[in-house]
């Protein structure tokens, strides 16, 4: 029986780098591999695009009311990678649960798993709660430390208030990926 | 730098057995380890009990309103155990996380990811969503496969309506370890 | 298809406890479960015992020279189950591995790692680049570091020199789960 | 207290990426990270390639009697990576970890762990021993089960006889990964 797997990390963890790794294993072996992302993610457009300079086109731009479940069931590929799950529905994320167990094709979701407030993504949220397993990609804060919070920046400033979702991309918005200590530290609750 | 340790499993997957041994590890060598388990939780009164045969008698009763915070700053333990954590508050959850970042004292939650809805506990969601590391304890379904749903009996039948907090102490209510394939089937979606 | 997990952990890491519960799962599901120890291992005579006070016949004692490939295929259980399996031989290791594969019947083994001089023992070496899975069951060290080397105590001193496989039941020897790093100031050499 | 970490797993798992995705982090947070490659290794000359179009020059090519411990001692870099870890000898993974114990320097090491006759390679079972941590990169033999194994093929044809270490490069030797049942059922086993 298939499996829907989320992978989450902080920004700049290599999620879209080990996303596009699992993409073209799969190709490699002449398996049908769908590559989505939510449509809210304005970043890199209709590609994946990985920081350490590889990318992919997206095969599906997913809205807010895409039945993620049909369009599977329609396109039967042998797997589907999800980029910035975050993003999705909380009732997508359940569509990519049927995906795997109706139609028995394994879902690999990578994304973040929490906000700048420490606050969930809704789809992430649903995604801890259901998802057959759960997997961390890491990397480290500046202290040496894993990193497990994304603290927003605005104009190089940390801030701890604002809306939860701000594409860092052509704003004067930016996001560095610190540990507990630090975020509380930088926060003055430390 | 202490971390926040969450260790889910469906019933019957030997929580109480890890967390006792954890608890039985830290004591044997001397430290002070604390064992927290909600009020909410009646089954077993105050002692976690495990099916295996072994108990131990919890430290301290966590109320909804109890300031875990307070109190692990006044007993200084070495270490904190909780047991049955779905069943705290959400806020209790994030006193759990600064317990680990501003006391520097390691916090291991053992509970439930989700109930016999799939739907989360908001305690566990919450700790999901911020623990410092999250990882599964397993069991297997009747089936073979890896159990992932808590599913409900009444009087031995599955029903998936109903409250979210039943103990199944006492009652005509008890639950079956499942993976999500069977959960489905049993449901009539598959 | 069936797989070989082997999950190694120092002494007093909480194995047998581990062990004892998965042998329970699968009982209390009316699942054959057949419980393996190597007859080298005397400690507890014909039983796993758990430090924290539970224990279990074992169904078979396993000779250097027991082919456990035909007693498995002869008793035909749902799974099986090994203590100590670092006394197993590596040929013995190898009819675990085809157990699994073609039997298809699934195999758990429990050990250490490695000895108190750091080195392998020959059935964990050969598990180590065989098994289908590896994980670790961890303990802390008195520093609060994880413990990952088995030190050996001659009368409560520690020693680096000697044989390999001595048990820690009814002699002056006895066994201490440190950290690589106290590890190394004991020897000495930090 | 630094940690000597091995991840393994087999052919096109994609190691070289996410050894590469590491170095990038470090480096881009302006951390000096060296990159290390046994000289046994020819394939893509001094530099880590790997096949989803990245690569990057080795900032030490190791010889078979390089002291790494003197050499990292003497460079002192924040983190150390190796690439093909399987190709260094037992003694230089010890000096692995005395970097991470007595150095106090983190060292992430990718590599094989068995060959294509499922023996070890010495530096990787050296590892396996003695690493703080193990973890396994995965990807999907031709029939969807995970890959575990390393089939080598002579003009495409499997084959189970030959010397240990034959490099894919210029030759007419090349690597399939295959899960453990494809593995015997190509060998005549299954």
């Amino acid at each position: 029986m298939a499996k829907l797997i989320f992978r989450y990390g902080v920004m700049s963890s290599g999620k879209s780098t080990a996303l596009l790794q699992v993409v073209h294993n799969y190709v490699e072996k002449g398996f049908k591999c769908l590559l989505l992302k939510p449509s809210l993610d304005t970043k890199g457009g209709h590609k994946v695009v990985s920081r350490i300079g590889i990318e992919r086109p997206v095969d599906h731009s997913i809205l807010k009311d895409t039945d993620i479940y049909a369009l599977i069931e329609k396109e039967k590929p042998y797997a589907v990678v999800v980029d910035e799950v975050q993003f999705l529905q909380p009732n997508q994320i359940e569509q990519l649960y049927k995906i795997t167990k109706i139609l028995n094709i394994p879902v690999l979701a990578y994304g973040l798993r929490s906000d700048f407030q420490m606050k969930g993504f809704p789809g992430s949220t649903r995604l801890l709660e259901i998802a057959d397993e759960v997997e961390e990609l890491r990397t480290i804060c500046d202290c040496g430390k894993k990193a497990t919070q994304n603290m927003r920046l605005l104009n190089g400033v940390p801030v701890f208030e604002g809306e939860q979702n701000i594409i860092d991309d052509k704003t004067d918005i930016s996001y560095k990926s610190v540990c507990g200590e630090c975020y509380l530290k930088f926060k003055g609750e430390l």
